[in-house]
């Protein structure tokens, strides 16, 4: 397998939402969920455990708790589309088309992976603030990126969601997930069913960089 | 500058806390905060900025503001270090050292980035659960290990800390950041002072990865 640049991975690194069935070798999930383990998080304690769901009863029982939060979800979210400018809405349109088909096979991913993060090795440091909290993902979120990136590297797809994290008590009992740790990020793997990656569409770097205060630009903008 | 492959970054991305005060070239900036740009997020929303902290005054700031807090996280960390076996210690015992040393030196890291999410933007699934909430951290923590592979690839080093979340209210006023922006990381950068990064250390994936149930091993334990 030739290997893939940092910057090229980063570069091209997609949300794939159209699987093939086919198996994902024990080689690759070792691979990529050893990439996981090397992320960083607070103090090193790791606070990670990735269950690699491929049992066809459990992966339907997932999807079945999928499903209609997704429905839900893209009602309230296309609902919001009509404001968007034509070329906007038709990219958004598309892509909740393919998130529609990716609840739809959910099951039919060959991998599920449950991210699981043992919410009391967290220091959460803005639990006190007057706003929603985002700290406790800093130990876990990285470990994600590391997984998907490593996908792009062997040629797998994946497509994340937290949207199933409500359905939290439900997954802990399906797969007997202890209390103290938390569901936060489903992951389907397998083999792109077309192009798959590809590079990636985002606002220019320019308007997200600010130097010593906010709204100041660092780059000129272009 | 030679590109080094993605498993080769993800391997050898270590915390880089000693910190040569030699400024950081602007191509540099672009390309790392470029890189972070190109992170997953709910919706493709992107609902990031990051705040390139040059100025020595405000660097400052931000170190007077830094290092109480970790002063008090620090004695009560080492407090729980005496349980530890001898070799467990002394590695816990170098990494509060050269914690130590950047809180210290905070101030002269020739770059500080801080990294904000619009929470309005953030779609928090686990909000309702009856546990501290970590997914609104879903959006943001990828661009950051981003951000952090990318100055690996290109000979910086980086030292994320959360604790200075902390202190949110006296970081927005310096910083102009409005309200509905939260502070999710804080970032020193800057050329490593010694050898810099180098593999990891981490558990094997023997111990963290689970298939079908919890405890049941994907891999056979060696």
């Amino acid at each position: 397998m030739a290997e893939i640049s940092l910057f090229e991975a980063l570069r091209t690194c997609r949300t794939v939402r159209r699987l093939r069935p086919d198996p994902v070798p024990d080689e690759l999930l070792r691979k990529i969920l050893t990439a996981a383990t090397w992320a960083p998080s607070g103090g090193n304690r790791q606070p990670w455990r990735f269950l690699v769901v491929r049992d066809a009863e459990r992966k339907r029982q997932l999807r079945e708790l999928y499903l209609p939060l997704w429905r839900t979800f893209s009602q309230a979210y296309t609902a919001h589309l009509s404001g968007l400018p034509a070329e906007a809405r038709a990219r958004q349109e598309r892509m909740v088309g393919s998130a529609d088909h990716l609840a739809e096979h959910f099951h039919e991913a060959p991998v599920i992976v449950v991210v699981c993060v043992h919410i009391p090795e967290l220091a959460i440091t803005d639990a006190g603030l007057d706003r929603p909290s985002v700290v406790g993902g800093a130990s876990i979120y990285p470990a994600v990126q590391n997984l998907i990136l490593a996908c792009r590297a062997v040629g797998l797809g994946a497509a994340l969601t937290t949207l199933l994290c409500q359905k939290e008590p439900e997954v802990r009992a399906l797969l007997d997930i202890p209390v103290g740790w938390a569901t936060c990020a489903h992951l389907a793997l397998g083999f792109p069913e077309g192009a798959g990656h590809g590079p990636v569409r985002r606002k220019p770097v320019e308007r997200v960089a600010f130097l010593d205060r906010w709204e100041q630009p660092l780059f000129p903008v272009s």
